[in-house]
């Protein structure tokens, strides 16, 4: 916990994964609501085969979804939203002529049947 | 908003995710849900690794979530995933000797920390 | 019902993960939880690009989700995120150096608007 999901789809070659999981994640540790920067599980994913809507002008989405143990409030969780979404904002360029679409989802695990361990 | 993922898995080689994704937005736009189609994020993911069950006959499987801002009645929601298993049901036809599961998830997406941009 | 995936960090080289879906898919079914073992639909996904946290240590980790229709109790959850965690931890051995964080989440899909059909 927390763990983190970035998806983008492959049209958007400029983005810099390691440097963005990297900067998602010290806004994370930032936000003072995590107890270990250790804690943060970040990764990305491209996405290869994807379709925005039913237009065919070119399109790309970069979507983040944090997953939190359950019990922060909504304005905790909104807050960490906009951090992340500022984030995906700042580190654009993006391609000329491609739409983009920035989003980030907040979403509680639940913290009663959560199991972890960490070795080594 | 919405997001849709599909997964399938490696052995249904005869799907086609272009044009399965490209009818199960169609199906989207056709709930009159959503207020413009190019809001709707779809992508498909190859399971290359997977397992069902623990019998050896060969299987496979398409799951599809739709992710959705929370507030839609259980109504719509249950029209929304019949509507997207019966796209899945249309776009066989399923290799011979692999037993195949289709199913759709609707899930919320919490709409008080959700945020998002578009550029360009 | 139920789905579950196990993402692996690409650096836990030794993970066998046709072995080690199927020793998860035999934990859910001594649980007894499920009727048909034919349900039980597994995937590993190996993650190229991820990020542990701020500090510069070699990391890794192994994250499970199980997700379930909804109805089960808190306490039956909670066995089966155990169970599961059980089998994470009798997989290793890790590679040395890496600091290793395994963790099951689980999760309800809803019910009321969950489609599926079996083919063949």
């Amino acid at each position: 916990m927390p763990h983190l999901h970035l998806e983008y789809t492959a049209n958007l070659t400029q983005l810099d994964t390691d440097k963005t999981l990297l900067r998602l994640n010290h806004a994370l540790v930032a936000s003072g609501q995590f107890g270990a920067e250790f804690d943060i599980k970040s990764r990305a994913h491209k996405v290869e085969s994807f379709r925005v809507g039913t237009g065919l002008n070119e399109r790309g989405f970069v979507a983040v979804r944090l997953a939190l143990l359950s019990g922060r409030s909504a304005q905790v969780k909104k807050q960490l939203s906009e951090s992340l979404l500022a984030v995906l904002q700042d580190i654009g360029d993006w391609p000329e002529g491609v739409q983009v679409q920035l989003s980030v989802e907040v979403r509680d695990m639940d913290r009663d049947t959560y199991s972890k361990v960490a070795i080594g």
